[in-house]
């Protein structure tokens, strides 16, 4: 099984930003628990804060990968483009967001890129990461 | 460990109504496959289809459960007393629905719920329940 | 061929309500001629102020009867729960509305019931629900 | 008893366009039909798809006729100037659509009409102009 | 003079949910202190998280009561069978909120109710039940 | 000088209907009291309940009359094909309405002509139609 | 016969801003040409920037003159309080803009005070205040 | 304990307009009876029609006084200036409203005032000023 | 291969209004050089200002001809009517349009039959007819 | 060069309101540091609560000033006639806001006068003051 | 006369994604074509998923070229940063669609990218952009 | 002091699109004049039409400057990412824009970066960068 992570814009913030609110992990060192965890999953992690090289990735991994893990930062409240990408691509992609959206500003309370995926896992910090691994293993 | 699942309206439906599309296995039936997979949590299952009675549950579960998991079916999208209800209570609560509620009509994009719970899981089927347990078992 | 009458909240008010308007004449008097008109059909009738009470009648006659008429009230403008219910059914659904609620207010002239019903007679009094059953009787 | 039956536009395309899906009865056939079950009643028709001609008509037959049953197929949504014809004459008018309007697109979801009409039957199919001769009957 | 007080949704939990906030007072511990403070006028206290147990109740007290106190919390600002129960009854209904509900979430600035109800009285605290109670002896 | 007045859908209903209300004066019977108030004036008279036939008369007298007073009845709040043509003709336009538009229905308070007119007199009754024609007189 | 013409915001600036467009007249001359033409009426003119001002002017004459012609400038699209002085004093206002306001900015379109006049005359520059003038007489 | 009442624009009418409905009874009158009502209370009155005034006296009274009794009136509905004088002042504003706004026109359902006062009382009459001063009393 | 050309409001002011800039050329002039440059396609051009006239065309057109090329003018942002007749009929329509409608005011960038109709070509002056025609005859 | 400062509603509280947090400094003391620091300018400053005020002292300055700071408080979000002043004079305005308007409620993020001033400096401070005199000073 | 063609995001997909239902050709392959049928144009062609790629191509060939053909995919619905790149450059553009994107999701009917282009075709396929060289070429 | 401007996209035709009216000072040659106004402070230049390039710059350099001044162009109303961004370093922003936004198209006056920054200058042209190098200057 392959399974690629795909952080979009800001997310290489973590554990740079307030590290005393929200810790001195990033995102990077995390990723490296979860590879431990899951020793029999190829699993790969792409990072950037580009719309175009987001749906560069998805275009490169969408048709090899067994799942797409997907957190699209900002862009998942303003892109078709990345919607489109995810819809274009035979891999399915579950959407995570570490906090909860709904209790924060009103435009992020609306998704483009919901419709296209699978599903989504909101406000469960970074363990919605590991719960969308535990659902492409279910499949 | 002690972990309440609520289902809304028309979720006792499940396994009767078109059952050779939505498969033959009532929520009941599920269920106990779940209680049978974690044995060392207490499970408890409560079904209604008033609004009031949903209610009346969070409040008796609220102060002593230590998760509980909801899927308000369609008053997650009408009903702001169940948001209080879940705002006015002590143990945390985590939103599923099975279908991706996103890729249906409009007015199910919108959930008064969202913004009050820890988080949700949305469009990943019945495992959907099981990793809101997940995520209780790892706070 | 059986048929069930729904009525939601406050229909029970008819005949006693500003009498001197409305008529003396309470549902239940009025489903007795209805009987009395229908020797042949199986008529029953059930009134409800509670959401969930219509909606687990609803299931309850929803995969036996041949026809239910329904007339939700205010809920028609307000439940995406009882649209559910009808959704999730078998037996097809006629909405009824005695009086014309398109010239009433405007948050009368949605329905989230209407798309899930097989069509609606509004406005034309009791007599709407008498259509209802000539049209179950001529199918 | 004098009833005029109006058909606005497109409806007269009934038994040409697709035939294999709607039957190959066009309008005229089935009114055929309506006047031969009430023989007692003067059945007149009217089809045009011009909104002046159904204004003038609503004019001619406003002050003399028992019952109008109105289909103004698109007008319903955006003609003002049939409203006010509807208000201006003495007739009752009962609005009739065949297909459920409430379960196709979001701008056939509102009528100009329905709050001028004494109510609307919609969704009933063919059947739904019967149902309005009834309902004038009964008066 | 008889008035009855009707609490809505989630009210059953004052005293109960963060005490060191809202004090330890239940709302039956503050109706025994009203009762004493009224002597003359008979009072009752009714609650319910059910949406059709406050409209049952409105139409068993709303033709023998002189006035009644309504705080429906949350069913205020969604329910228009709410609304149609007072307007069916012959008592006056006067509307209570504890909170500011204007100086909250958006969702709670709109009230079905207010424009069936004689007034309202937010934002004053418990005070509003009493000073609602002098509104009806004004009378 | 030369004025044409053109009257929109329903406005041939003035005098015939509810004459015990807006009196029994035809549109035409007015039309001659204008003739004799202005013997100098040519003035001539159109009216139609067919958006076509006022587009079709504006575009035959928009390049020879001086004025043209148009009380577009309901296509004022619908028609941008008339709004087309007025602003595609040479003689300019004053907008008149019998009624005060803007105390009735909302969808009355728009008008897609008001831009494309020189102005408008709104709520003064049948006097409104000589003060559009005291207004050319001024040019 | 008495009638007040009043002016609202920046209206003074009239015949001294941009002069060589909109010419150097400005209302108080064009004010002693219309006293001069209608010598048997009691002419009045008050003007402000205050809202309020034009509240107590209002009061102050709504009660003894027979016509009030207004023009309130920017205050016609805001002020709900001048709205509530024309629908609280008994002489008839007419409502008067020299320009086009409909083929101004979209906030020109709505008035709040259209509704509670007599009628207005909106685009016909400085003629429309003697035709409101017209219209008074014509009462 | 020091109170200041302030009326905003067109409550000045009282007693003048319409008194055959609203009664003979000037507010000045009415609060005669107050102040003989409340002996122990400091009492006073402002009545003004200009915005500008009743910031100006907000101030003036906001840093002495222990309680306002603010009616904006028609300022309630459109006036973020007079919002800020009450956010900035140090005394408490109870908003009070004769008539139930809510069940007036649209525009008078939403007020900018309510979110920065410590509470509202509507629809109660002249009553709802006495209560105001019975919470002020309360505190 | 039969090919009608349909236009509706306005467009026979072609040629006529403002010919310093818009051309003296009229429709009919350019409709004589379609046809000579297409000698083997049989060309026919329809224009008429009536809604219902441009309905009745397709409806007689919308199954013998191979192409409709339509410029339904400002009807093209109000009448559902004429998009019911595009989808009633057989023959493909290819919606055309002179100007830049998306440049224009916000009215003209909505399409009630841009989604009835193959597809679109905006903007391209006269040219863009003969591209239409080029479309069908690459079918 | 002659520049004038003007200050809207509640800005005069500035030094008054809160202390603690805002400061001591009256607008009085800032302004005579501004001439200080600007010994060549003409400064002046005006502050009021009225908007006919501020009107007033637009038109007075607005032809013979070089520049005005304008500061109009909460009038910025709901005053056209304000809008209309500046629009009306010659001497160019630069509006600023001490806080950021844009952080706080979303009725404080639109401005009826940033459409007709020069410019805007919002969010920096009594020294957003002196950068508007800069700018004047470069032009 | 040199053309470019600007294709962007996910159009690289063409050929690649359900080939079964899209066909097997690719947009180079296509392009080989378009060159072979016009071999008198110098013909380019550029492709990116990269919002700012497609800006950056569009200022380089905004000078030198004579026509572009620009298909911005999802970027057409969200860019207003294309838009004015667009408007920044002296070459025409011709949006073009490859399927009617007017009767897909309602966020596909709108456009930031038509005001600034010449004019758009749109449904009619890879003939599209033949098309749009044929309009190029007519100039 | 170190301070670095960050230009968003289109900024780069400064000089080069019609330079008739813009002038031919590219923003190149601008930044050269105001590094030699201001000699004491490191001043650096960015300019990138990718929105991902922005992001990754503000990262690079908000944890070291003093100040950035940040003119997104069209990203400020459509980029949450950039809001995010700005939101997520430490060094403080300024937005300023060259042109008044607001007298603009109304997708023009929304932002979703001014909620983020410290302020921002529009309208004062490029006078506006110095104005808030001056800002940063005066901390």
């Amino acid at each position: 099984m392959k399974i690629l992570i795909i952080n979009g814009p800001n997310l290489n913030l973590l554990g740079v930003r307030d590290p005393e609110i929200y810790g001195r992990e990033t995102f990077e060192e995390f990723f490296l628990e979860l590879q431990a965890e899951y020793p029999t999953v190829t699993l790969h992690y792409f990072q950037s804060n580009h719309e175009g090289d987001l749906i560069d990735k998805l275009h490169e991994a969408g048709f090899g990968y067994d799942g797409i893990v997907l957190n699209a930062g900002a862009y998942t409240h303003t892109s078709i483009a990345l919607a489109d990408a995810i819809g274009g691509i035979r891999t399915p992609v579950v959407e995570v967001h570490i906090s909860n959206v709904h209790a924060r500003e009103p435009f992020r309370h609306t998704s483009f890129l919901a419709a296209k995926c699978a599903g989504s896992i909101v406000g469960l910090g970074l363990k919605g990461y590991e719960l969308a691994i535990e659902y492409f293993l279910s499949l």
